[in-house]
């Protein structure tokens, strides 16, 4: 864990090292992605069972690779009442917010003679990939599937690997309670190739949505363009920042939430208060003993965690704006100041009553979020990803003639013949 | 050109054959981009310079990369008045389109005890990229920098390259028109890099867009996770759907106007009248004499051109929605049922009256649009791309209280402990 202060010498230079050291490196992995992907491409099914043989351990024909529905409703019914009222919970909350981001179609006219706007439709179908073992979580399934769900999108494939064929029965569990019956068990760059190219098994689908490794990562990187991908997911962050009025157990149980899910997770905790800023350390320490995946929470707080202490706010307003930060919460008594100058996160939490986890579950707005920096320049998984916009545009014969002549100067200053004819043709057609 | 009619034995598979040949293939370009990449990562300006000098025969230093507020003020001064005010009326009509796109925030109340929503936010920079040469177009200026703008992104880079010293005018005349004043004498893979790591010269931006070659498509792709890029595009393409009450000669203007632009391109031609297509095709030759660009849109007909006669419109929506066509004209007297049948399309241009040049230049929607069957999935360039979503969380005591027991359930399925205790030792905390 890094200690830094706003006030040291060399701030700067140790904050922007914070920034760059993570940075997911899939240069390792390309070659093999690739060769996985050409040989999806040119066997299909063939490929895709023998690489789940290699890869899983999982020896399985084409007639297995699809998850029964009997497999599907048996972990349904397996699943204990809390849990599944727990999901249902968190689906109904996660279809509320959603639904209201169903955006609406533009049309009108204008006085030039024109009718125009664009209207919003669903993708016809998307993937949805979920990692195996311990990493395989029936949360991921609800906050990738109910946005496709509620743009309208038809068919949804599901892939899950099982390695060793051991299946996380709460996955198939959560995909029941949303609507997924197509679901196959497979996993890795083979998955995703079978989601983009089509198998004899599997029809290709428009659109790949979900978390995972490198091999995931950097197979959705070289499927882009002929499918859609939601992003490639980096490691995950979280930057807390509160005043001394908290609880410095709660603030470190919420960095430790982010460390446990990953060695390269980013915890980063910003206040104003050094001697509280040690009680929040300390914290951290008591708290990694109770943790079941301690060994992997104390590496990513080793390596990744920082805590910096600032003057002011607004200093911190402006760090947070250069982490751009996955998740930020904001524990202050009045946040709002702070709240309204963050330009670039995922999403914030805020008050002292609303840790991440409830985020991650419950809270409504999706839990898939811009990692490592992206919040910059992209947003949380949502309706409007599984959606498209097609544009029109409608002439009379007014229309031509009021904007055809500026578009025929443009298109023959641009030395595009037959765009200038298009237009000139038909005005001389009108004149006539 | 290929005719095909939708009652020949072997129609499906000529027309699959048909959406399947012009994938763009960047694969020969990888390693070379890769290359350039690196080493403008590794010595910025000092690369940059010599990329120029080696790819555009420009010898020149880093001082000289950023082109003078005096040479694109001359431009402008040297622009003919006629060609401002098209370039004016285009702009403005663009700019009227995409203000109405500037997306509302959501900010609620639910009845568990919490506060949330999303607020859209512009991103803080962007790169534009404009290619060099005959491909040099002012209205691609004005249709990527102008959504940017009304976003309210506060920095626009753009990047067009001066082969031999060449630089068209009318690119910094358009450039001047929508208040761009930062521009690089640059291209290639080498300024898709100035712009994604930053220069000593250039400060890097959050988001890439424009059009290019195959290394500024693949440079694009290699830098997409650090950046954020509109699309990587491929070669247009149009369908004209038509019956015969129109005017052969319009409709191979309107497929010409996009076989001009690439060798590449593909016009198809939709109708359900086979002496009708008799005379389009015959229209197209005659056309073809007067083009200045006979050769690429001869090119692009000959090779990717075709003609496909259907029985009903409703055959023919079956067909565009597998083609999902970057531009589709519906010169029908009632379109608006087959209208409504379109799921896939960027653009449709409805009516004889409104030919693709017209939206090209002057209509108002964006003429970047998806290509290459990814209107599946994407949509054309849009005040959307320049923003994105924070979504927020706040909770009372209530929320936590209501909703929080089942996010503990299902951390705690999913092995999470922090999580799990961050909730419920403040739970603890509020029952004291």
């Amino acid at each position: 864990m890094q200690y830094l202060f706003v006030t040291q010498p060399n701030f700067q230079k140790a904050f922007n090292h914070l920034l760059a050291a993570r940075a997911m490196d899939t240069s390792a992995v390309k070659q093999p992605v690739t060769d996985i992907l050409n040989r999806i491409k040119a066997h299909g099914d063939t490929a895709l069972c023998e690489y789940t043989t290699k890869f899983d351990r999982l020896s399985i024909t084409s007639q297995q690779l699809r998850i029964t529905n009997e497999e599907i409703e048996q972990a349904y019914q397996r699943t204990s009442k809390e849990l599944l009222d727990a999901l249902n919970v968190a689906a109904s909350r996660i279809k509320a917010f959603h639904e209201k981001q169903l955006p609406p179609d533009l049309h009108y006219n204008d006085e030039s003679g024109f009718e125009l706007g664009y209207h919003w439709r669903p993708m016809d179908s998307a993937g949805l990939y979920v990692p195996g073992g311990t990493a395989a979580y029936p949360s991921s399934v609800l906050m990738n599937a109910i946005p496709a769900k509620v743009a309208g999108v038809k068919r949804l494939a599901m892939c899950v690997p099982s390695p060793d064929g051991h299946l996380n029965p709460l996955v198939l569990a959560a995909a029941h309670t949303v609507g997924i019956t197509e679901i196959y068990r497979i996993g890795g760059a083979q998955a995703i190739a079978a989601l983009a190219f089509g198998t004899q098994t599997i029809a290709p689908v428009d659109y790949i949505v979900g978390p995972g490794n490198a091999y995931v990562a950097e197979a959705k990187r070289q499927v882009y363009g002929l499918v859609g991908i939601d992003s490639v997911a980096g490691p995950s962050e979280v930057v807390v920042l509160a005043d001394c009025n908290n609880d410095p157990t709660h603030i470190a149980l919420d960095l430790l939430a982010q460390a446990e899910h990953d060695k390269m997770a980013q915890s980063v905790f910003i206040t104003n208060d050094e001697a509280f800023a040690d009680q929040v350390v300390n914290a951290v320490e008591q708290q990694l003993q109770v943790l079941s995946r301690q060994e992997i929470a104390r590496a990513s707080w080793e390596n990744h965690g920082a805590v910096i202490v600032v003057e002011d706010w607004s200093q911190a307003a402006e760090l947070i704006n250069q982490i751009a930060p996955e998740h930020l919460e904001l524990m202050l008594e009045d946040p709002d100041i702070l709240f309204n100058e963050i330009r670039h996160a995922g999403t914030i939490f805020v008050g002292k009553w609303c840790p991440e986890a409830i985020g991650d579950y419950v809270g409504g707005p999706n839990h898939v979020l811009p990692t490592s920096r992206t919040a910059r320049f992209s947003s949380g998984l949502s309706v409007f990803d599984f959606m498209k916009r097609t544009t029109f545009l409608k002439s009379n014969k007014k229309g031509i003639q009021t904007v055809g002549p500026a578009a025929v100067a443009i298109a023959n200053t641009e030395g595009l013949t037959a765009h200038a004819l298009s237009i000139s043709q038909r005005l001389k057609s009108l004149s006539k």
